[in-house]
């Protein structure tokens, strides 16, 4: 058992808003050169295309090939990697994707059909919603490679009814993951690459010979992925920039100790920048959820991870009451917010910003991660406040349906004429004034 | 009468593609000392605040006051603007207004509201859809200064249930647009500054002492407008980076002329950089239309902007057939996209990508732009191929709802644990399997 040196807060000190202010703060700085090197990289693939994209990826990950030929990854590929990996490890990414796939489908019910009507006048007003039709999906190779996350991607393009899916995740020095390429293999990806990095970003947005151009390009990744998403933004669509992921748990103190304990961890040990926060109104129950922690630390294979997470960003606050938790919550909009209470239906609608909301002691964080349904990337660093987790939406785009009628047509030609003018738009007005009937009771039309 | 010379493009001749391309080409360059110099505004209104703000304005607009105080406009001067318009402006602007909060209260009906489901085992999956806390509207100033845009900004935002909208609109050398302010009180904003570009954006996105800190901003602006929210973006939300407007228009030859010809018009008199593109089977239509460009424009007061974006980027195109027509309207994913036919809704589920879509004679593009209800802040510059018009939707955020249930936990922590273990993160197995019963029938907590 060793200590944890977690901060311990509490809002009726004096001192709070200034501790808390200190908590929060995070910055992603932009460092110089990797801008400018993720800029002359998306130039040079812009131009040379496949030839580029080959250079930079034996230069960055060390994997020679002779051709772009080599970097694709078949269908077989995909498929072999699914059989190689265990029957236990096939049955939970297939019931992991076929909940996820439920939970999207639901989503595209509820908010992403297409909608008409007509008005009064016979007008017909609505919206068509159509799939994207090209969508890359960036998958990091390397310590951080998740197939989670491949599922998590795929299967919202696919329940959107995106035509083309193409993965890229980079292979350092060849080294294929099996679970991601089975994951692949499972979400039902169209095309996949080796390739990683701002030349894989530049490669989707731009199109190579061998790389086809999408239309929006998704997934979380490093700085320079990062940089380069931001870059290409305009030319293609993008999510979010993910920073580092956070969790907030508000207890009421009647969940277990070692269950929150291990619920912190398990946002600590992504990396030492991920945040891990209890609020709770329970001064007594802060004591035994640090004490598990004590406890907990050690039998963790990432206990070095979680303790730099923990001792660096982390913090226990002690709040007057479960509603000043709220409150404060909302202040932080986490992107996984735990409601660990055994009446979480009473807190919840005090919640306005949050990426997911677990409400209830068996929701822990990490069932939400890999399969209870709802999508696991989701917006970080207070980004909460104005944008949503990754959806069907995000594969979708809409179109205004007008069709005026002949009759709509003279009441909003007075309307639009008269707005126009007052714009100085001559055109926009006299366009409105042609639809209207002339008093002589003809159809106006000069033939 | 005087000729256009616009260009006539042929699909049947060889070199077509090459000549279609040189059409579509446009790209925003980007200028470097214009990002510099938004980079050092936002970096000192960021540190500064107020005075920052105080003084830019002062250089850039030529408005010199005494104090913030003096740059807000009071809800009483809102509506006395409102009451100085005539009352056909009046009645205009709140025909305007009201058909388009009541298209906008469908599209919240049709995509906007919250929704959830219990599975087999009882674990509860959903969206909790919320309205941001408060968002700032962009209006340009100056030559292009637009009160409908007052009203497309606002209105969905109210109707999400923003609950507070701070418009912020330069006023060079103190000059007011009345029908700008008297837009404002319609659309009900809740505050208004007479401030304008970066430093605008940086007061929206940072807060100052007197202008509060906004979740997102939204509205089109010029040059530095627009790098100042790409730079703010992730501290707050952004609507699409807007590039010159676009109008195609398909025509099966059942229109009158002159329709179409003053059509193409409205999308020209923007600015020199505005492009109108006809696309129609019926070559002796197509000179009718010429005919009907070079008879009306002399009578137009905006005739040498119309004639520039004409003559520059405008181009009349002969296809084979409308089908056709319909397939190189998708490649080019325009902006507004009329469909001038006697039979549209033939030819409507053939276009994949468009901001807006015009069906039929009557529907010309300006009534769109003003009344008919959908908005007018649409994707231009071929990015319809991946997002949407201006809607609630982007005044909306939403929150992933879950609650696993005890039964549902032992179904999902197995699977969990499985994948956790697989991607080596183990507190994420170990937070799924404390929420499994024990062999021995106990509630397998420790109290």
């Amino acid at each position: 058992m060793s200590t944890v040196s977690i901060r311990h807060l509490n809002t009726s000190t004096p001192d709070f808003e200034q501790a808390f202010h200190r908590v929060l703060h995070w910055s992603a700085e932009t460092d110089h050169a990797i801008e400018e090197r993720v800029a002359a990289i998306l130039a040079d693939v812009r131009q040379r295309g496949d030839a580029a994209v080959l250079e930079y990826t034996a230069r960055f990950d060390g994997l020679e090939v002779d051709s772009m030929g080599a970097l694709e990854l078949t269908r077989d590929e995909l498929k072999a990697a699914f059989e190689a990996i265990t029957p236990a490890q096939r049955d939970a990414l297939e019931a992991a994707a076929r909940r996820v796939r439920a939970y999207h489908e639901r989503q595209l019910q509820a908010c992403g059909l297409s909608w008409q009507y007509r008005d009064e006048d016979g007008t017909l007003l609505g919206q068509k919603v159509t799939p994207l039709d090209r969508v890359g999906i960036y998958v990091p190779g390397g310590k951080a490679a998740y197939p989670s996350s491949v599922l998590m991607n795929a299967i919202p393009a696919h329940v959107a009814g995106v035509g083309e899916i193409i993965m890229v995740v980079p292979t350092p020095r060849g080294e294929r993951n099996a679970l991601v390429l089975a994951a692949a293999y499972v979400a039902g990806v169209s095309r996949a690459f080796t390739i990683g990095g701002a030349q894989a970003v530049g490669a989707l947005a731009f199109g190579t010979t061998t790389v086809p151009r999408v239309d929006k390009i998704t997934g979380p990744g490093n700085a320079y992925v990062a940089s380069a998403k931001r870059r290409v933004f305009g030319q293609v669509g993008i999510d979010m920039i993910a920073g580092p992921s956070e969790i907030l748990v508000l207890a009421d103190g009647t969940t277990p100790p070692d269950w929150i304990a291990m619920d912190l961890f398990s946002q600590a040990e992504h990396d030492e920048l991920a945040q891990s926060i209890l609020l709770c109104p329970d001064a007594a129950y802060i004591d035994q959820v640090q004490a598990a922690i004590d406890r907990l630390i050690d039998g963790m294979p990432r206990r070095d991870v979680i303790r730099a997470s923990l001792e660096g960003r982390g913090a226990l606050i002690l709040t007057q009451d479960m509603a000043q938790a709220c409150a404060i919550s909302n202040r932080i909009a986490p992107e996984h917010l735990e409601v660990s209470s055994s009446d979480p239906h009473r807190w919840e609608p005090l919640l306005r910003h949050a990426g997911a909301i677990f409400l209830g002691a068996y929701t822990s964080e990490s069932l939400g991660d890999y399969c209870a349904g709802p999508n696991h990337v989701l917006p970080t660093s207070g980004t909460a406040r104005f944008s949503s987790p990754l959806g069907v939406y995000d594969f979708q785009k809409r179109s205004s349906l007008i069709e005026v009628s002949e009759q709509g047509a003279q009441t909003l030609g007075l309307i639009a004429a008269e707005l126009a003018y007052g714009e100085g738009l001559q055109a926009h007005a006299r366009a409105a004034e042609l639809r209207l009937k002339p008093a002589d009771g003809s159809d106006g039309v000069t033939r």
